[in-house]
């Protein structure tokens, strides 16, 4: 939070640093997973996969760590109006952030199938590419979050087409491998599912940064993302 | 809850009651439009596909609803311990009923390209029985909740072996549809994706029953489901 917003050095304020502390701290950790659970795929790394794998129960920890003391926060401060919607929404993004944490360990255990295969090297550079553009989506909201600025949450939430679009692109490219050659249908699979768990790595991005403008603004934007949904079911129902 | 449970006529289980009704009404709303979008796929029937889109806005209103009287509960009887938990308890498995109602939707969303595929009946029989079972499941873990039914929280819980082990199985069978047929890749994706929505809409059921051994007991069962888990990694990392 900016330093001008808040009331400074209640109790409350020092509870809710600690919880914003946390959130930073989880944010880091799940960046660092979906960032090496892609580098293990770009270098058929199997070992840092089983890393991606490990660290999990770490991102697991600071999300009950969160709960525990947003749940004493709200017993004890009794905090009410803004302040009690900013704690709901930090236990609601540390949901967010260990479901986009369980999406990176779901890739991960997949790379030992997707080894298996000898040509994947080109074939895995637009879902790189896919996985890096999210991952920063994923900053930027939590970053919106904690700086309160509704600009950057907006720039986030308007950015769910493109995911969407190249999420589209890349089950259009993985299907025609698959046609060309099915000997290789069953690594093919394993991308397309790590395709959508980086989407919904996106999915989660957009939901921080809606929680973000809700905060703000007391409403939550889903015209556009109803709007940009229904598009695409019209024009894109294949990819899912 | 049980009547037992309860101190009587406070204004705050006046709210909690509300919560719970709110909670079963949506709990309602999402199972039938699992159990719709599995008709849909089973009859080839795109206008109830249709209608599991149109209807997931209300799913989203009730959780809407349900987050704005927990707060306002939260905020005005300042409840205390287990009555707090209690309620962020309601918030949180509100938002797993709408993942679990935005899976159905995604089902109902591919069944336009699913039912472009001529002989797809005989191929959709155990995905289907796999929704079935996994509808039970949610709607077990719901129950237990409202029923503070640690017991039967447990039986949910020790269910989610045999959810991974149905996906895993369902996943080989479409592999070896594509590799007979690669005429037929894309509708037998979808349904792939299909089983995918249905597996974690399993995954949200064993989150309800974790919650509620959580409230009953102090401490979240996680043990049982990192054992299978680890154990499905080993033994069966291609249906991931």
């Amino acid at each position: 939070m900016n330093s001008e917003t808040k009331h400074i050095n209640s109790a409350f304020d020092q509870d809710l640093d600690r919880l914003l502390t946390l959130l930073m701290a989880m944010g880091g950790q799940v960046e660092n997973a979906i960032s090496k659970s892609i580098q293990a795929l770009q270098m058929s790394d199997l070992e840092l996969a089983e890393q991606v794998i490990a660290d999990d129960q770490r991102i697991d920890a600071l999300q009950e760590e969160i709960h525990t003391a947003a749940v004493n926060c709200i017993a004890i401060r009794q905090p009410q109006a803004s302040d009690l919607r900013m704690v709901i929404a930090v236990m609601r993004i540390s949901d967010s952030l260990e479901r986009s944490g369980d999406h990176a360990k779901n890739t991960a255990k997949r790379m030992p199938i997707i080894t298996q295969h000898p040509h994947r090297q080109d074939k895995v550079a637009s879902l790189c590419r896919f996985a890096k553009t999210t991952q920063t989506l994923l900053k930027n909201a939590l970053d919106a979050f904690i700086q309160t600025d509704e600009g950057k949450a907006r720039q986030v939430i308007a950015q769910d087409f493109d995911i969407d679009q190249m999420h589209g692109s890349l089950f259009r490219e993985f299907v025609t491998y698959m046609l060309e050659d099915p000997t290789i249908v069953t690594p093919i699979l394993h991308l397309l599912f790590v395709a959508k768990n980086v989407e919904r790595i996106g999915d989660h991005a957009t939901g921080i940064a809606e929680q973000c403008v809700y905060l703000i603004t007391g409403r939550i934007p889903d015209d556009e993302r109803q709007r940009h949904e229904d598009y695409a079911y019209l024009r894109d129902s294949i990819a899912g």
